[in-house]
This record gives structure tokens, C-alpha cells and sequence, in this order.
């Protein structure tokens, strides 16, 4: 019937639509079917086994992130994290220590051979930073503001973005897009939660982005467990879940004493809870073979 | 100071009311620490070691529901799902075979030696439907359907009760403690997908809500991959997610050829698909000595 | 070009699809391009005029439904609320009075000569119900309780169908349409707003639904501006709102005592703020002449 | 009892805590009683007579915005938008004309004596931008980008503060804040829907926050009706409701031939539409006395 007729005609429609627009991506799965490996000084980001990004949540002091990055080290790890410009909802709150706080990590970083992510938030800020950290981290806040992506697309650094707090995954894809169609393709997606009606946890962990970013995209794409859950015992259930879902990494919050921390003491793990954190993870990576 | 004294006050009334809350409650673990494990006709779901759940979404024909039991049967699964009652959107969608149904399952059950899952939507079928289900489901729809959860709690059968579509995991743990507090303790929750912005996936699949679920209630926790996410590709990777994260079972609709499915084709596995899943979950199963 | 051809059929074929989804149902303008008027006893709802119906969360005794009843005589309205039957998130919250309840509203509303709407919740009590309410009100979390749906719109009885928590505005007409479908077309449509994320209000009042509900269907839509909104200062300014864009009718909770109420204390107005609230809001209906 | 003293104490914390909470902020009604009154060149926002703010969602050209510009001069109206900058999700939208949009905006503003609303999206535009438009808007997505709000608050000039996609209104309060707290006080909110499970509009009108933001705050208090319903049908009704609840003003978007526009072309109103809404709205205004 011709209704039949017109419906199929609907249907090419709609997928020669979607295609179009999927085709014209930098980042899409169908421009580049390999996975890209973001390379941070060495550390091989996306190759098939999991790479971890701890730290804490603000950069405090010199001592501070020294004794997280010891331990860090202790475990043979290569990542750190810490923020030293921090995004907050109140102007009364703490706002991280700026500059400071980047040469602290670099400081620290140096010390202990250590690659530092740290989140910029001020496009004037990008080109300073490119000397002090290995990994530009955008916020979930800052997802969408697009001259932050533009300057951190036009520096030659790896990018860790992550999901707006309610951004969806179109949105999210677009926001990559953004960094790399400026020529910069080292790009890292992180997945931290979306809010939603939930209050049980924080935000609530969209596990299911994982692996429609995979198919969607080329990129690496991490899991942040502290932010998705803002709790301590959702940390490593959640992390278990992003590794067998397939993600390419996990970041979470460490920090030497949680309770005196200037930001989100309630959700940062402690160093036994770390060094026990970590133990369990890598019985999940052994038993994967990942 | 006296600001400090109140401070310190106020934290204890806060912990006094919600301790007095949960304590009240049957299902929570405080009343019960040890784990509940349901026994359907033998099958003890929420022992440690997975439970699987296969069926069409709607029971159609005696010929598709045994279709899809011989290929359980020859995995060596027991457990088999199909709706006769359907909740559907539009009175003019299919509404299921009803009690035509029920029968149609019992048969087929009785044939394979399969245990049968199925949805109950009127409290007046409840008594009636005890004696052709193994399992009692109450859906999405119904979760706050209290008439209803009042009837589930009267019987003594099974209860599987899944969260609401736009429940929290407090009203879910309480729609629980209706079923309970009339006297049956057999529960299995299940999380299938939450409400959200985000329309990538039909719903967003809470993943912490798994382990959220196992802490505070001592009951057995179920994740249903086909409904949090509505794509047929999703489906393994969530299922995957939901086992490493503490998952006691998985449900996944399964149909001859989904393509004429008289409901939800566009996310139920055909054999094929099943065989594969089955098999890759397998995997993970065996990786984890679960 | 054949693209642009190909775009133009796309554009029909989904207008034909919605054109003839929307051609389905009673309840659509589009079957019936003029407004149905609801007639309770003579009470004609949904003719231009807007009805207010107050009235207690729960019908608590005799003195307290009374007491409100004299209230809402003496500003000259026909319309009581008052649950009998309470869907309570918890098992051990009040539950009502069931029948007692009805039997309460029945005389009170005798003796006033009010009409009476109150919520029923179990396809059974449908039939029984009749007999004591003017109103059979289906509440939001029966929505999509397709049996209740189903027996209320079997009775020859005017329907007050609450939008679900979570309900998309094509889930709310379609669960009209169960009602209409079975013969009763006697229905009132209530937005009570929607769960997001926000925590200022209990609940997000859609406002852009009461438009949108009354172009899609002919049919008189409320607002209940207590759920909405949760709290006793936003009634008036809410009411004011739900008018200005084209509501048919207000609802709101009235108690004697709301600090001593059975159930939503914060929310429910005392004499004096239903007094003062009716002289505002009669202020708005003669100010627009409606 | 023990419990009531314990339960009244509790009360009191709470109170406490969050009057300490507000107390601390410049934005809020306990810090000044009275309304601010933001001018803008001798436009006096926030004054109990409604402001309205029209004019298309993007400068496309000098034409079209004197196109515009003519029609809100006929009307007797002062306030003219149009976005230079336009934060978009794909890099490859169009992304604005930038500086030249503005002086675009300047050149018409000066011929037709009207006062220019205009986004700014980067901090280090902030201070050239003061040299062009009268009214520093900052858009949704950029509503916690804290640089940009810091920058907005170091200049002297009225900043219009759009709600986030997903803010709640405590996040948004707490934005004006940041604007206020470097000196800035001039600030005018503005509601422009939030993203939530509905689809029926492009995003959901949060109306209630209006009297909750004018309870909080002393700051005027806007609805932009385009943005939160992305329709053009609602356009109307959600005004009438903005005025009704008191909103201190209103922005829609007219384009001289919408279906032509760069963006937004769903939505934005024509001359005849505009004519047709102007007429309607002042008839609200009228009928309140506002």
C-alpha cells in the first residue's frame, strides 16, 4: 500500500538524517573506527587496560598533595588529580588556590613522576596551564562554555571533559567536538553523574553512557565515581561497574584526612579506604584480565 | 559556645529520626542482617550466585512462549518471564492475553519444568494468579499501586516488585514494606530504569541503586536490562555492570522474532542474540566466581 | 534536489503519523473541536467560568469535614474535597478512613448541599463509590493503574484524573482515553506538577500543560496548586498563574487545624488563609471577567 | 516529653542554620527588605510596571534587526535584544557575528533610542562589551561559569542572569551572589524553564520559582517565555502567567521572517505574531493594573 511505501520512505529519511549529521563529527566511531589512545607523557590512555586518576578534590597545601602523591606512587600508579581552580556554588566558598595550586602540582608531580590533571576554568587561563599540568580537565559546569572548549582545543595537551551536570549525551558528543574540530583530538570523556529527581546519591551514574559513547565515539571514557555517587560506599561498587561496562579508566577522590578537607569532605576516601579501594578494583581488573 | 551544643543536638535529633525510621521497617537490614533468600519452587535466588530471568514481553501464543522456554530449558535455566496482563500507554495497544495467558505460561512451565514470572495489575487477580505464577511481578507502573501490594502481601507466593519509573529508591524500599508488613517476606527488587532528561535509552538505568538496595534492605536485587535501556546493544554491557556491582539476577526479554512482536520489538533478543548474550555473560560469571 | 524531496516526505510522513494517532483518540480536539462541560449535580464545570474545589488532604471526622464545609458554603461554592482512601508512601502513615470516610463527605455534603470529590483507589470500591461522591478522583500514582482507569470510566460518574508524578502530558491523554474509552467522557484533567530535581517545591508545576492540554483535548483542566507546589506561601501566586493562562478550576487543601493534620500539615491552608486566599483570588477572576 | 523538647530544639537548629545561611548573602531579602529597582538608562526595571524585552534570537544583520527595532519603537517599548554571541550545542551552528553584532545592535539602538540587551559568553569580552549594549545578559549554560560571573560583577552595568538548564534555584541565587558580591548589584533574573522528562516543550517552565526568587531576593525577576516553552503557541499563555504571578517582565524573541532564521526559527515570533501578542498581554497587564 501506499502507506507502506511512505513509511519505509520515513524511515530511510530519518536514518539518512541521523547519518548526515553523525558523518560530520570529528570524534564519531564512523569518521575514525579505531579507538584513539590519549598519550600523556607515556601513560597510555584507551589501550585495553584501565588507567586510574586519583587525588584530591581541592590542592590544600604542598604537604597535602605531597603524602596522596606518595601514596599514589606507592601503588605504581601514574595519575594525579587535584584541583587548584575550583568551581563552587557559593563565592563564599573555597575557590582553590589558582596558579598556586598548579605549581604545587607540578612541584609535587616532578617529585614524584606523577601526570597532573587539573581543571581550568578561565579560557585566559589555558596557555599558562599547558606548562603546569599534563591533562587540561573541563568541569561539568564548564561543559558548555564553548570558549573554554575553543582555547582548549587550540593547545597541544590532553583534554579530560566531563559530562554537564545535565547535559545530554548528543550534547556531550558536541562538546568534544567542539575541542577537536580546533585541531586538538587527545580528548578523554568522563561520565559523572546526571542529575536527576534521585537524592539517595549525589547525582545518579548514567552507567549506560559508557558504552553508548564506545559505539558513538572514539575516545577514551573514564568513570568519575566520587561525583557520581557523593558517597564513600557507592565508590568501589560503582568502580567494579565501569570496568566491566568497559570503561578506560576510573577517577576518585583521595585525600589525608577527608573530615578537615575544604571541599567535598563527605565523599573523599581516606588512605586505608584507598589503599582497600584499590586492592578490591584490581581483583575486578585481574579477574577481566583487563 | 551554644551554637556548637545546638549544632551537635540538632545531628543527633537528625540521626534519632532516621534511625527511629528505619528500624521500623521489616525489610531494612537493621531489622534483618542477614540476607533473604527467596525460594521459588527450589530456586534460591539471592544465594550468591546469579539468577537469570528470559521471556517474551508479552505472552502471544502457546507456540512463541514454548519456543522461548526450549531454548531456556537448554541452558540450563529455570526461570521463565511473560506478560498476560500488559499496562500499556494507549488503551488501544495490546493489552495481553490475560488469564488466556496465565494459562498459556502454566502449560508451557509444567512442560519444561520451568518457574513462571508474570505480571498482576488488579488486586482481584491476585488470589486467582497463585495458582499458575511462581512468581508474583508487580510493575513499574504499580509500584505505588497499594491496593495492589496490599493483595501481593496477603498470598503466599513470591513477589517480584519493580521500582517505580520515577520512584526513589525510599518510596521503592517502602512499597516493599506494604508487601511485608501483610506478612510475605518473599521479595526480589528490581531496578529497570529511572525517569530522566536524557533520551538516549528509554530509561536511565540507576546503577548504585543496586547496591543502595543490598545495604539498607536485606532483600535480593534484581536489574532488568531490556526496560532501563531499551536497546537491544545495551544489553549485555548493563548486565555485565549490574553482576560486578552486586546484582542477585538479571531479566532480559527474549522473542522468537522480535521484529513482530505485539510489544516492544524494537529491545527484545531473538535466539541468536540470546545464544550470545548467554554466553558472554557467562564469561563474566566465571570471572567473577560468582 | 532529491534531498530536499526526500526532506519534504520526511516532513509529511511525520505529520501523517501524528495526524492519525491524534484522529484515534475520544478525547483529542480534534474529534470534538468543542469544550465538554462537566455537569456534578449542576455544577457546570469547564463553561468559562473557573470552579474552585477545597477541601481537607483526609477526611479526618465529622467535625473536621463539617467545619470546612460551613467554611466553604459561606463563600457561596458547591465544591468539597477530601480523601477517604490515602496512597501513603509508608505502610505505617494514616491511611484513611475508607468507607467511614466516604459515609463522613456523604452527610456533610447532605447537609451543605455540596458536592463531594474524593479518590478512590481500588478498581473494586468503583461501583460502591458511586453511591457517595459526586467526583471520583484517580490520583497521580494511579495514573496509570489501567484497571482503576478502566472501572471508573464503566460508571456513569464525572472523573477527576490527577497527571502522574512523572507522566509525560501523552501518558496523562492517554490515560483519559481509558476512561473515555469505556463509555465515560465525563472527565476533568488535574495538573499537580511534575518531579525534577528541584527541592524548593515539593513538586515543579507544568503551567505550559494547562495550555497544551486544552488544545490537544476538549476537556476542563485543574490545577491543584497544594501537590504542586507543597507549600502554603506559593497557593495564591500559583493560582494566580493557573488562571491567568486558562485553567477551568483550582484545587486546594483546607483543614480546621492543619498543624494537627493526618497527613500533609506543611501545605494545607487554616480558615484565615482560605478566607484570605479566596479574596485574592476572586480578586484575578474579576479582573480578567472570567 | 524528652522527645517533643528534643523534636522542638531540632526545629530550631534547623531554622537556625539555614537563617544563618541567608543572612550571609548581599542578593537576598533579608539583607535589604526592598525591591531594587534596576535602571537602564532611564528604564526603570522592577518597579511594579512590567518591562518587556523583545527581539530575534541572533543578529543577522543590520536589516533585520532595524526590521525589529522599528516594530518594538511602534509599540512605545524601550528594550531590544539580540544574542552576538550564541553558545551553540555543534561547533558548526552558527555561532554569531560577534563584536560586529554588537555594534550592529549599537548602531540600531542610537537610531531608534532603545536599550540593548546582549549575551556575553567570554570574561574578557565583559569589558569591551560595556562600551556597546546596556544590559550584560549571561545565558543559561553559563550561569555557574564563575569567571564570566565575576567579570560581569567588576563592571557597571545591569547584568541579566538566565537561569541554568538544570540549576536549582538555591544554585541560581548564589550565581547572583557572585555578581553582587564584586560589587555589582544591578541584577535582573530570569526564569527560562528547566530540562526535565517532558517533551512536549522544549523545556519545563518552572513558573513557581518566580514568587520563591521574589520572596528570597530583592532583585526583579523575569520570565523568558521562548526559551522555556519552544513554542510559539505558548508564547502567550505563559506570559499571561509570568504577569500574573509577578514577574517584573517578560522576553520573547521576533524575527522578521522566523522560518529564515539562523537559529531558533521554531519559535520566534513574526510581526503579525508579535502585534497580535503585544495586544494580547497588555490586555493582561491592563486588567491587573500593573
Amino acid at each position: 500500500t501506499i502507506l507502506h511505501i511512505f513509511k519505509e520512505i520515513f524511515k530511510a529519511g530519518v536514518e539518512l538524517q541521523s547519518d548526515d549529521h553523525q558523518k560530520a563529527l570529528l570524534v564519531s566511531r564512523k569518521k575514525q573506527p579505531t579507538d584513539t589512545i590519549v598519550n600523556v607523557n607515556g601513560e597510555q590512555i584507551g589501550n585495553g587496560t584501565p588507567t586510574f586518576i586519583f587525588g584530591p578534590c581541592a590542592v590544600e597545601s604542598y604537604d597535602q598533595v605531597a603524602a596522596v602523591a606518595k601514596e599514589i606512587k606507592a601503588k605504581g600508579l601514574t595519575m594525579l588529580r587535584g584541583g587548584a581552580y575550583k568551581p563552587r556554588t557559593s563565592p563564599y566558598d573555597f575557590q582553590g588556590l589558582g596558579l598556586d595550586g598548579l605549581k604545587i602540582l607540578k612541584q609535587v608531580a616532578d617529585e614524584y613522576d606523577l601526570r597532573v590533571v587539573s581543571e581550568i576554568v578561565n579560557p585566559a587561563d589555558i596557555e599558562t596551564a599547558v606548562d603546569y599540568v599534563d591533562v587540561i580537565q573541563i568541569g561539568a559546569r564548564n561543559m558548555q562554555n564553548f570558549e573554554l572548549l575553543k582555547a582548549a582545543g587550540s593547545v597541544n595537551k590532553p583534554v579530560l571533559l566531563k559530562r554537564g551536570l545535565a547535559a545530554t549525551i548528543e550534547e556531550f558528543i558536541n562538546a568534544a567536538e567542539y575541542i577537536m574540530s580546533r585541531g586538538n583530538g587527545q580528548i578523554i570523556l568522563c561520565e559523572r553523574g546526571i542529575r536527576t529527581y534521585e537524592k539517595a546519591t549525589r547525582n545518579t551514574l548514567d552507567i549506560s553512557a559508557v558504552p553508548i559513547l564506545k559505539k558513538e565515539t572514539h575516545l577514551p571514557v573514564f568513570v568519575d565515581v566520587t561525583h557520581s555517587t557523593g558517597r564513600r560506599d557507592l565508590l568501589l561498587p560503582t568502580a567494579k561497574a565501569a570496568l566491566a561496562i568497559g570503561a578506560d579508566g576510573v577517577m576518585a577522590e583521595v585525600h589525608p584526612d577527608p573530615a578537615v578537607a575544604l571541599s567535598d569532605s563527605a565523599q573523599q576516601m581516606d588512605f586505608n579506604q584507598f589503599d582497600d579501594f584499590y586492592e578490591q578494583i584490581m581483583k575486578t581488573v585481574k579477574a577481566y584480565q583487563l
